[in-house]
Parts: structure tokens; sequence; C-alpha cells
């Protein structure tokens, strides 16, 4: 036990911290469930080609080795994954013969990447990640489902708004294609890129390509201002003047998804035509979410369309669609300003007193009775005087104290400590107030910033 | 996505399976936190020293390294855990100024050991701990609420009865000392092997200890019959005339157990004197469970007392009881075996049919009703025929499909696909039967192995 320092990108949450955090997965996993879709998990590890084949996160990547492997077992080249996508495309390809599609999961796990920590960004994070994938073809409304089912999921969570940002790979493929940029996925990766080196290095990055132009960069540019809360996105493409077969086969699908978000509260979903995803592998749809008041964390969720992923060698497309949640991103900033919590530090409801050593059965049967109903209960660890019992409740956090009777003559009698009310109960009928009940999420004000975003 | 076959020892279960596992590992959350355990959860890797203090475990433990990392980085030897003992030893000892003593945590993780891939041994696998950890002292009370715990949990499974054997190191090494061993570690980790090895090479290895005698190969051996469902195991201690005062605190540490556990049925716990369980740390009480009808499984919980575990550089100690149940184990035999199961193979209650592309809002608005009063919907992907409709939801294992009127005169129907009746229904006010409103494990008979065990 020497090294007990934290181990920077690899969080550690507080007892009342993971309660939070288990609350929020518990939220996530029933929302999922109530629209359909199935749990799953993966192994953590998979075999390192598996992961070097897709997207560019090589240098992130953790591979395992046993700590007394010989030379032989070495070059096996297990590794973590980096995301869940991936291994759940590997996990349908292996198994769709038993599958019944469309397959819709979610999985809620961890990833690990090898990156350097910063603000947000972890080495062993958890996401929850929700997907559909049809089998030869997909429907253009599930693109329309995952953000309906998104919204739904954390406007129910105490958290801040998070504003979905929507694009179409089609319409900026598209749209280099009917500018004739050869090398269409090196413009749309920088691209990409504007929100960090910004315009003008975009710009010369766009005209410094093979043969490229001030009018490609320009219309490219002029692309990428483009954010409308509904459809309108397609009459100010236009007004560009490029077209493209495939351009407008990604305006129509963006259409549709915007038109279905109708009924989502303004501001929440935006077309915004800058959003690309490095991910070499989404091939339509993609979203990104940023939590409102938090812009600079980054996105919080993001996802897309992947006609291509889960094929495999099989001749027959598996084509997919999935958004990612990034819990540890969006709990480690509420974590730090405080600003999620629950309604209490502990699950437990109920201390039960002890009044000496050979009474404990008799608070024991207490609890047992308590929790036969629900109502989470625990024994104090010792006979201390009652006042001393009382702070251990206080302490912990727990809202209620249980005397069980000193003499069988009395009564039992509950105390809520917060207001010092106590009366009369029997453990077998006593119900807490409705509130007090079960571990709940509030949100908190945050002192150090004013009212609440 | 060339790599596709399974990896040994690395299991991925199917989704009716991993619905399966949900279940088990809610309904284990529930009871832990009913009994006023909180949640909590370690980061998966640790330092490599962390690791190799505890346990004799070091060839099994999987090393990290990034896969472009430079050599300064290579020493820096995290390593994937290979329990939640140890970690959880390591955050109480590192954070033990934040947290509130006696303090009571679950923990359902993953972990790691790479040794050879058996039945029920695997690389990857879900642990469920639950331990109490003391500041200076920890109460012998606690010793007796974790097998009551454990029973609690487990006997709400519908999964065979698991039988927990529990034992007393101050027995055993009180044993040896009265004996006058010099090496009592060395013959209680010879006697650990007794079920592997069997009673004759148990004796040749006792007696080929520095000066082992006969009588004291003999005397062990007898103490190991020892296997009583009461306290009555002092007695049989008591007629191998063997004194020691650390054997006498043993027995009255044990009883007090055995003698706190007559309200759990007959046979499920048993004093059983030649349970050891190899791991160094156990200062008292252990514990051994297997589940009846798969005793050739090996342990499927295991655990006890450690006194010095977490106390770290401190002098203050921090002793803990603990048990941990291999909730992989204990899953790939019952799967194995189709003896565990849910009620219905997907969350998804009912499929709400597409009448046409047109009515899509009409049949989201049904599903929109369903779920807001907690009831599982999905959609159809497409507007097919019913019969097509209804062919797919009892391919998914769907109960009930539900028709949204094809003009606006007619009424909503809901169809139970099982047996075919179908009637009007309003999606607001329409209840499932209670027993197919949620997923539920059920145990299901073995048709191979006739009733079941």
């Amino acid at each position: 036990m020497k090294k007990m320092s934290p181990l920077s990108g690899f969080p550690e949450w507080s007892p009342e911290e993971r309660l939070v955090e288990t609350r929020v997965i518990e939220h996530l996993q029933r929302t999922f469930e109530l629209f359909g879709f199935t749990p799953l998990e993966t192994r953590s590890v998979e075999p390192l080609e598996v992961l070097l084949e897709k997207g560019e996160v090589d240098k992130e990547i953790y591979v395992l080795r046993r700590l007394q492997a010989g030379e032989a077992e070495a070059d096996k080249n297990l590794a973590l994954h980096f995301d869940l996508t991936v291994p759940f495309a590997r996990y349908v390809a292996q198994n769709r013969g038993q599958l019944s599609f469309p397959f819709k999961r979610y999985q809620i796990q961890k990833a690990w990447r090898g990156e350097r920590p910063q603000d947000g960004r972890f080495r062993e994070f958890y996401q929850a990640d929700f997907d559909v994938i049809g089998e030869n073809e997909l429907p253009i409304s599930y693109d329309l489902e995952m953000p309906l089912l998104l919204h739904e999921i954390l406007d129910q969570l105490p958290i801040p708004p998070v504003t979905l940002l929507i694009n179409n790979r089609k319409v900026l493929e598209g749209f280099c294609r009917g500018l004739r940029i050869d090398d269409g996925a090196l413009a749309i990766r920088i691209l990409d890129k504007l929100d960090k080196i910004g315009e003008d290095a975009v710009r010369k990055q766009l005209m410094g390509m093979e043969g490229g132009t001030t009018r490609q960069a320009e219309k490219l540019l002029a692309l990428a201002q483009i954010r409308t809360p509904d459809a309108s996105f397609a009459d100010e493409i236009r007004k560009l003047e490029v077209d493209h077969e495939l351009l407008e086969k990604g305006i129509e699908e963006l259409s549709f998804v915007m038109n279905g978000l109708a009924g989502v509260p303004k501001g929440r979903v935006l077309a915004d035509l800058h959003i690309a995803r490095g991910l070499d592998y989404y091939t339509g749809t993609v979203y990104e979410g940023v939590l409102t008041g938090h812009e600079g964390l980054g996105a919080v969720c993001s996802g897309g369309r992947y006609d291509d992923l889960a094929s495999g060698s099989s001749s027959l497309k598996l084509p997919g669609v999935g958004i990612s949640i990034g819990i540890t991103r969006i709990l480690s900033r509420l974590f730090k300003k405080k600003s999620l919590s629950t309604n209490r530090p502990t699950p437990v409801c109920v201390l039960v007193a002890l009044v000496d050593e050979a009474s404990r059965p008799l608070s024991l049967e207490v609890a047992s009775r308590l929790r036969a109903r629900g109502i989470a209960a625990d024994l104090a660890p010792r006979p201390v005087k009652y006042g001393k019992q009382i702070q251990l409740a206080q302490r912990r956090g727990i809202p209620f104290v249980w005397f069980p009777p000193a003499d069988p003559s009395s009564s039992h009698e509950v105390r809520d400590i917060r207001s010092g009310v106590q009366g009369p109960a029997d453990a077998s009928l006593w119900e807490p107030p409705p509130e007090d009940r079960n571990v709940r999420l509030v949100r908190l004000p945050r002192p150090d910033e004013g009212p609440i975003d």
C-alpha cells in the first residue's frame, strides 16, 4: 500500500459522487429499455488489428501483456477498446446469425484511451451508447429516433440542457464533389478543425490542397457558417450554388431529421453544417452535443450513421446509426461545479439504533421489516448513547433514526433528525415521506456562479 | 473486421443472457443498498506494486502499455486489478479522511486475470463485492452480517441454493500453534490443498515440513474433517485436545457467527474447518460458498476478515470483512445449463405496428403514451402487412402488438400474440398483465437433467 496518490486520467469518485453516477446510469438504462433497446455488453479487449482498422487512434490504444508471458504469447496483442462502437460492430458481424434485425442495443461500459489527460478528457471513462443496426438496409427514420431519444433521456436529468448539432456527411461530401475537390475526405478533415485552429488557418490549408482554389475554400467556409434551428439550412446551401446528386441526397436526409425534430424545444437541436466528426466510419447523419454553459468541454455526446462498419467481409451490409453519451465527461464537470447531487449522500433512509448488545436481534428485526418494504436501513454499529447514534446518522446524512423500545411495555419510535420530530411507529407500517424514500438526483445551485444556467 | 472468433476466457453473452445479467446485477445493487451499503467504484488499474504486494497472483496480472509509448513511460507499470478487495483497501487508505466509518460499500465491477481459461474460470469476469471497514476496530457482529446478507441476496434469486462454508483463520493458526508447528502459514496452505491433492498427499507434505510429526499431521487432518451445521464444531475441536489462546479466540468468534446464523435454513451454512482461503490477507473469519449441484465449479463466493489490508503505513488500523460473489462464474454455468432466463428475451412489452409511413407520428404517439407510464414499447420498422409485423414481434419475443386505427373512426386495438386475443385499448390507460409488465428472472427446468436441482 505504498502508491496511494490518484492516477492522472483515471478518475475515482467519492461515495456521494458514485451514488449520483449509479442513478444517472439507472436512468439511462431504464429509458433505453423503454424505447426498445436491449442491453448488451462486449468484452473489454479486442484484437489489436480490429482496433487499428478503425479511426485514427493508434497512439491512444492500451495493449495488454501478461506479467510473465513468454515471447510466443506476446504477439497475441490484445488491447483495451477505445470506444463502444467498434466492439459493437464486431459483435454484430460475429453473431449476425443469432440476432434479430433491426437490432437495437444499448451498452454502458468503460473505454480506455492513452491520451494526455486534460479537463474532461480521461484515460478511463464511461460511455453510454445506443445504436440500431439493420440487415441490408436501415430506414432513415432511425436517424430521427436517435436524437428524439437523446433529448428524452437528457431532458429528464437535472443537468444543464444539451444542444445537439446535426449534419450529414453526404452534404459535406456532395458539396466537395460539386466543387470538384478531389480529396473530399481531406477537405472535410480540415474543415473539422475550424473550432480548433480558426477560419484563416482552415482557409490556408484548404487552398494548400492539391489543386485547391480560393473559390473552393470560400464556398466551404460559407457552408460551415450555416446553422439553423430547422430545415431552412437547405435554402442557405442552395444560395451557395453548388450542385451534386450526393449533396441533394444529404439535404433530403438532413431535412427529414430536422423536420421530425420540430417538437423539440427551440434551440436544443440545430442543423450545423460545420460538424463533421473525425472518425472515418460515418457515412450520413452525424451528431454532436454540447452542454449549455460548458461548451468549452467539447462534445458530451456524439455519433452518426455508419453504413459499412459492421458488414465485415460479407457482401450483405449491416448499416447502423447511434449516439454515444460521455458520462464521465459530463459528470466530472458537474461534480467539479458541485451542481449535481442526490437528495442524500447515502442510500440509507433509516438508522436503527441499538439499545444494548443483548437487544441486537430486536434492532435487526426492525431493519428486516423496513427492508422487506424496500426502505433501506442500517444498524448502528454499537449500543453507545443515543446522542452518539444520532450523530452518526447526521454524519452519514441518514434522515431517520429508529429507536426500539428499551423495555417491552414501551413502543418503537422514529425521529426525523432534520426536524427533530419524533413519534411512535410500527416497523411493518411506517412510511417515510415519499421524497425521502429513495435516492433521487437533484440539481444544486452553484454558489460560485450565481443562478443555475 | 477480420478477427471475429471468440477470445478464450473473455466471455460475451447473447442479448438474452445479458438481459439476465443486468437483472441479477440490479437485484444485487438493490439488496446491498437496502442493507446499508453504498455504491463505490474504483478505477480498473492499479500501480503494479500495489497488486504485487498482496496475494500470490503475480503470474496472472495484465500489465498495460500504450501502443506507442516511449521507454520513459514503460516503467510506470499500470496493471488491471485482479480482484476488488485490494483496490478497495487502497481506496479506503487513500481517502480515509473523507469517509465515515464503519464504511459499508458494495462494488460490482470486472476484474482480470491472465490465467488459463477453464470451465468457470475466466480472464475477464464480474465480481460483486460487499465489505465493511472500520476505523481502529470492527465489531464481530459484521462477520455475522455478511453471511446473513449473502443468504438474503442469493435466496431471492431463482438459482440453485448456495451452501456457505465458514471457518476462522484464528482457529487454524491457533491449532497450529497449539501443535507447536513453527510455520503455521505453510501448514495452512498445505491443508488448503486437501480438495485438490487428497488426504495422503497433504499428510506427506505436512510431515515433510521442517520438524513435522505424525501427530501434527493427523491432528490437522482430523481438524479438517470437522463440518457442523451449528456451533457444535467447538466440541469436536476440543476432542482433539489441542490448546492455545488464539484457538480459543477463534472458536469464540466462529461460534458467535454460527449461533447468529441459526435462523438460516438447515444446510445452507456450515462451519467447515478445512476452509482456509489461499490469500494471505485474511486474519479471522473466512467464507467460501458453493452452488448446490455444481460443486465442481469451485467457490462461487468467498471472502473473510482482513485486519491489516487497508491500514497502509498508518499506525491506525482499518480492519474489514467482506464477501465477493463470482457473478460470471455462476452465470456461465447457469447459461450453459439453460437453467436461468427471463420471462421474455427482450425488454420490449409492446410492438406498435405501423399502418403506413404517413401515420408514423400516430404510432410514435402511442409508444410515447405507453413509455410515459413505464411500459417499454418499440415501433415496427416498416409499414409492411400486419402479419409480417406480428411475425417480427414473435421473432423478438415481444408479447403484445398494438394496432393504431387505419382511419380516425376506428379505435386502437392491442393483441396478445401468445393467445391471439385482441381488443380495443387506449394507450393512456391500457395495462399489460402484471407478470408481463417488466422483465423478471425465471428459473427454467433443465430438460437434459430431469427435475430442477
